[in-house]
């Protein structure tokens, strides 16, 4: 997987409003896969998080999972939750939270149990035929790898055409190998339900202005000497909105006989910053609470460890979204998908 | 579990030679576990190596216990290794151990998968007769906490009488946790092989010389005025070395009748850098390596994070140790236990 470090010590975890809210959206299909999930008739329940970061989001429908199951399954029945993320993921605050905040699903549940791994999501992760519900939340959109650094921007939507097209290709053997391994994992009538960065009808995101702010917020350090121009032009944020075409497209040839596509919905909710500004068009708040969800989600894609290149790149980029804070307040494009081990 | 920091980025691993060789101690105890232990008839195999710290000395027993259970399941068997330790323990470390390793005993195993749980082994940590196999190796003398700190030295054997029997029985609580949350979790026919720290018949850790060495040397720093002495009093490390009569007591009282101590042996193995220093008498080459043990194993307890203390320690340490080579030159302690499920 692309090598980004997170930042630790729970930054995620309070800069990551947007993908909770995001997650809102993804109810409907968790409550669906919920209802139809089959659960096994004995053992520990297995369900995985991929993509779980430092934990904050997961807990909400981790939480919801386990009420439901609980239910249909009867009382006594134990969990093993298991949180998936990459090698250098920041697992302490993660079994910090677990088993010391108030919003872990632990809390009141001693037959859950709560473990991780550390290892690509495109990579075979659990054994055959053990898991009974897979979530991932705003994950799947980054790549393993990137075959091409972007010339002139940071945003892989804004490259070239044929940057782009090389970049799609990893991206749909990501989507492929991503859903192989859990079509293997996953047992019979096992769910998932996955949320992910997507493209709508009309070729939007919903995170091009604020990529272009954060791309001219760059070459104003370019201009100013203060980022050489090679390291500009090597940085790509690995992370790629697929659209409707692409998601459907392995359910479509035969090649996942094994996984059944339920529903894909794409819309744009409301981004809370978004609803927040339109409501007391507070440039400068707007423009922090951005910046950090900006910094939380993509600096370490951009400056791995480099404090003092991603403090200089966050006064810009406040800067820059406070001067168009109408053009940013806008809703991103999410994909949700229910998928059934059939 | 008492707070300590591991010097991350792989310190551990390539300052733990120690108890890797201690472990070899051990080798005997595995076998006859892994000859023992009843295989589940299906599903997937479930190993624990509870206190795994950043893996380094978890890869040949687990390589071990693989081959052998194996060759006894027969093929086409998938495995659950499941590594615990401390929530802030560097799992990164372990994560990438695992999987880039030549020493991982993931290599050439694709049905074998790494996981982790962040939480103490004093702790509920799977589900109930989920474990065929639990590994221990030089970790359950590592106490939940401290009731009292050491007034007049960091080394519990030299506490005071008072001091100790405070710790005795915390010590003593923690085993008996210890032992019957793997009561519940072990499958019947289960195995348990646990090394830990102990003291022999005539009451030797063979840690005794080397921290008086460590307590002088503090007590030099607090000389100096570069310790202040209330923090050298709080200054204990939370490790506590088990006579025979303590590691059998929980066995002896039918306070866990699901459990049967097979075997139980104290010895002392010779200390790969006392037999070294024995051949070569190179006191700073000894110095050097009893230093980084010292560091690794223990500096976390007294230091934390502070590095300024723990550089000039080790100073005083090294210079230590180099003046009495011969009196530190010696075989250190271990206990090794074979449990069954019964």
């Amino acid at each position: 997987m692309t090598e980004t470090v997170m930042r630790g010590h729970g930054y995620y975890n309070t800069h990551s409003e947007l993908q909770a809210r995001t997650a809102v959206a993804s109810d409907a299909a968790l409550e669906d896969a919920l209802q139809a999930v089959a659960i096994p008739p004995s053992g520990p329940i297995i369900i995985a998080d991929f993509g779980c970061s430092q934990g904050r989001n997961s807990m909400r429908p981790m939480d919801r999972a386990l009420t439901v199951i609980e239910g249909r399954a009867g009382a006594g029945r134990e969990f093993m939750v298991v949180h998936i993320d990459q090698p250098g993921n920041d697992f302490a605050s993660l079994f910090t939270l677990l088993d010391e905040d108030a919003a872990s699903y632990r809390q009141g549940r001693p037959l859950v149990f709560g473990l991780a791994i550390g290892r690509s999501f495109y990579q075979p992760l659990l054994p055959a035929g053990s898991l009974t519900l897979g979530w991932s939340s705003i994950a799947l959109h980054w790549l393993s790898r990137l075959p091409v650094a972007l010339a002139d921007h940071i945003w892989i939507p804004r490259g070239s055409a044929a940057e782009r097209a090389a970049i799609a290709a990893v991206a749909a053997a990501d989507w492929r190998a991503f859903l192989g391994h859990r079509m293997r994992e996953l047992a019979p009538g096992g769910q998932l339900v996955l949320v992910l960065g997507a493209i709508d009808e009309s070729g939007v995101s919903g995170l091009e202005a604020l990529q272009d702010v954060a791309n001219a917020a760059l070459r104003g350090l370019v201009a100013e000497g203060r980022l050489a121009a090679d390291r500009y032009a090597a940085m790509t944020i690995p992370s790629y909105p697929r659209t409707r075409a692409e998601l459907e497209a392995p359910f479509r040839d035969g090649s996942l006989p094994g996984l059944r596509l339920d529903a894909l919905e794409i819309s744009a909710p409301p981004s809370p910053m978004a609803v927040r500004w339109a409501a007391d068009r507070d440039d400068a708040a707007f423009a922090d609470t951005m910046t950090g969800f900006f910094l939380a989600a993509f600096s370490p894609s951009l400056f791995g460890a480099d404090t003092a290149l991603d403090t200089a790149f966050a006064a810009r980029l406040r800067a820059g979204v406070a001067a168009s804070a109408a053009d940013l307040a806008r809703p991103i494009t999410v994909g949700v998908l229910r998928v059934t081990r059939v």
